[in-house]
C-alpha cells in the first residue's frame, strides 16, 4: 500500500528544561515520514523546502523509501523556520518565532506518479491547501487522515469545515477539540465533531494519552510514563505517522485495527520525545519498536472476573 | 475478609457548573464505606460525627454491613463541614470553607471488636492519627492503604514520613506526588516515593486516570470518558474504597490483582461523579458495576501482532 504524506519540512530551534538546539531539522512531513517508514516503503512526500534544507536529510529519507518527487525546492528562499520553548509541563509551549519563508508560497502539486495512493496523510496546513490536494487526486484514497490546529479555526473556519466533510479521520489535541466543537466535555466535543464529517476522531492529550472516537465507541490509549520527556517537538506528527503507517501496512481500516494503530503511534511518539528533533527516530529498529509495544501491553493489560 | 476504614463522615456544600447543594453528606470515610460495601459485608468504620449527622445515613450504612461501633458521636458539637466550588476543569477546585468542628478533637480509638482485621484503609487525616491507628492494632493487617494530602506535607512532614514507613500502598494525586518527591516527572516521583516506605504507589490523575507503580512495574488505568462530570466530590475516596474492597473480597494483594482493583476503583468513581455527593453510590447495583467494568475492558482492550 502506498501513502501520500503532505506536510512541512523545516528547521526548528527548540529550548526545553533539558537543553537547547539552535537549528535542527523538523516539520510535520519530516516526522510523519520517519515514523511511517518503519512500516511501509512506499511513502510519497509532498512538501516545500528552501535552498538551505540539508541534502543529507533528503538522502536519509530516500534511503527509507520516501519518494521526494513531490518536494519542491525553492532555490532563492529559506526553509520554514519555527522556534519554541517548553517548560516543565510539556503539554504547553511558547512559540518564539515563526518564519514562513518558502511556506508563504506553498501551492502543493500532486505528481502524476503519486496518483492511485490508497492512504493520504494531510499534515497541519492551511485548509485550502489540504482541500486542493484532495481535489487533485483522481481516485479517492481508501483513508484520508488530517491534522489541523486552532489557528485555522480562528482565521479559516469555513475552509476547514469544507475539508472536514471530505476526510475519514481527524487528529487534534484536546484544546483544539474543545475550540472546534464549542464543548468542554471531550465526549460531547467528539459527538459534535463526528457530525462535521470525519467518521473517526483522535483526540491527543500529550502525556495523558489519546482517545479514539467512532460512533458510540471510544478507545483510550495511554502515553508511556517516561522518566524524562526530553523534547516533545514532533511527537504528534510521529504519532500520526505511526498510526497511518501501521494501517497502510496492515491494509485494515476497521475500528478494531485503528485501536492497535493508535497504540503503535503512541509507541513511536514515546521514542520521538527521548532526544531533540527527529534524532531518536533515526536510531530505532523494529526490535526497539516491538519491545516498546510489549511495554504498552504490560501497561494496560488486566484480567477481570466480573464482580 | 474484614476491612477497617478510618476517615471523616461530614457535611459538604458543593457548587459545580451544573448545580449547587448547600448541605449533603460527605467525608472520606462515608465514600470509602459506600464503595467498599459493594464487595464486602464486613466494614469496620472509625470516624467522628456531631449531633447533626443524620441517623438515616447511619442506618443506610449499617444496612450495607458497615459496623459503626468505632464512630464517635459528640452530642454538643457539629460534624465536620467542607464547602468547595468546581470550575469546568474539574481537576481543580476552590475550598471556600473548612469548619473542623468535631474533627478538631478527633482521637480515634480502635474498638476491641475491630482487632484482627486483615485490611486497613487510612483516609486523609493528620498523619499522627493515622499512625495512632496502626499502633493500636495488635496484629498488623495484611494490607494497609493510606491517603494523604499536600496540607500534611506542608505542616507535618516528619509525622507523614513516619506513617509512610508503615504502609503498603500510598494513594495520592499527581500534584501531591510531585510535592512529596520534589520531582516533576511522575516516573521519577514514584521511584523516590517507593523508597520512603510504601511498596505500591497509586497516582490519581482525575479525568486522566490513575497510575500504579510497584518496583519497576507500572500500570495505567484510564478514567471512563464521561459526557458530564456532574460533581467530582468523593471520587478519589470512592476509587480507594472500590480498590481496597475488591482486594478484600478477592483476598489477593498481588500486583496483578491490584491492576484489576484499580480498574474496579475507577469504575466505582465513574458512578460517583454522576450525581451530587454520594447519591449515585446509593443507587447502583452489582449489574450496573459489571456493565461498567465491561465498558472499561472495551475502552482499553486491543489486539497486537508485533511489527
Amino acid at each position: 500500500m502506498s501513502l501520500i504524506s503532505v506536510g512541512t519540512m523545516a528547521f526548528d530551534a527548540i529550548e526545553t528544561p533539558f537543553g537547547k538546539v539552535n537549528q535542527i531539522v523538523g516539520g510535520s512531513g519530516t516526522y510523519v515520514a520517519y515514523a511511517a517508514s518503519n512500516f511501509i516503503s512506499s511513502i510519497k512526500q509532498i512538501s516545500i523546502v528552501g535552498f538551505d534544507f540539508p541534502e543529507e536529510e533528503m538522502a536519509e529519507l530516500r534511503k527509507r523509501g520516501v519518494d521526494l518527487e513531490g518536494v519542491e525546492v525553492v532555490p532563492d528562499k529559506k526553509s520554514f523556520f519555527w522556534s519554541g520553548k517548553y517548560h516543565l509541563d510539556m503539554n504547553n509551549r511558547d512559540t518564539l518565532v515563526t518564519d514562513l519563508n518558502v511556506l508563504a508560497d506553498f501551492n502543493p502539486i500532486v505528481p502524476d506518479s503519486y496518483q492511485g495512493a490508497e492512504f493520504l496523510m494531510l499534515g497541519n496546513l492551511a485548509p485550502n491547501l489540504q482541500l486542493s490536494i484532495i481535489n487533485q487526486l483522481k481516485v479517492r484514497p481508501k483513508l484520508i487522515v488530517m491534522d489541523t490546529m486552532n489557528f485555522w479555526m480562528d482565521i479559516a473556519m469555513s475552509d476547514l469545515e469544507a475539508v472536514l466533510k471530505k476526510v475519514d479521520v481527524l487528529m487534534i489535541n484536546d484544546g483544539e477539540a474543545r475550540q472546534l466543537s464549542g464543548q468542554f466535555s471531550l465526549v460531547k466535543a467528539a459527538k459534535t465533531i463526528l457530525e462535521m464529517g470525519p467518521k473517526f476522531l483522535v483526540i491527543k492529550k500529550g502525556e495523558h494519552g489519546a482517545l479514539l472516537f467512532h460512533g458510540d465507541h471510544v478507545f483510550y490509549a495511554p502515553a508511556l510514563p517516561l522518566e524524562e520527556v526530553f523534547d516533545p517537538t514532533g511527537a504528534g506528527d510521529t504519532f500520526a505517522g505511526g498510526f497511518i503507517g501501521y494501517l497502510a501496512k496492515t491494509k485494515d481500516i476497521s475500528f478494531e485495527n485503528m485501536k492497535t494503530a493508535i497504540i503503535v503511534g503512541s509507541a513511536l511518539a514515546s521514542f520521538c520525545v527521548e532526544k531533540f528533533g527527529p534524532n531518536r527516530m533515526k536510531e530505532i529498529s523494529k526490535a526497539d519498536i516491538d519491545q516498546r509495544l510489549k511495554e504498552f501491553v504490560q501497561l494496560v493489560n488486566f484480567e477481570i472476573d466480573l464482580v
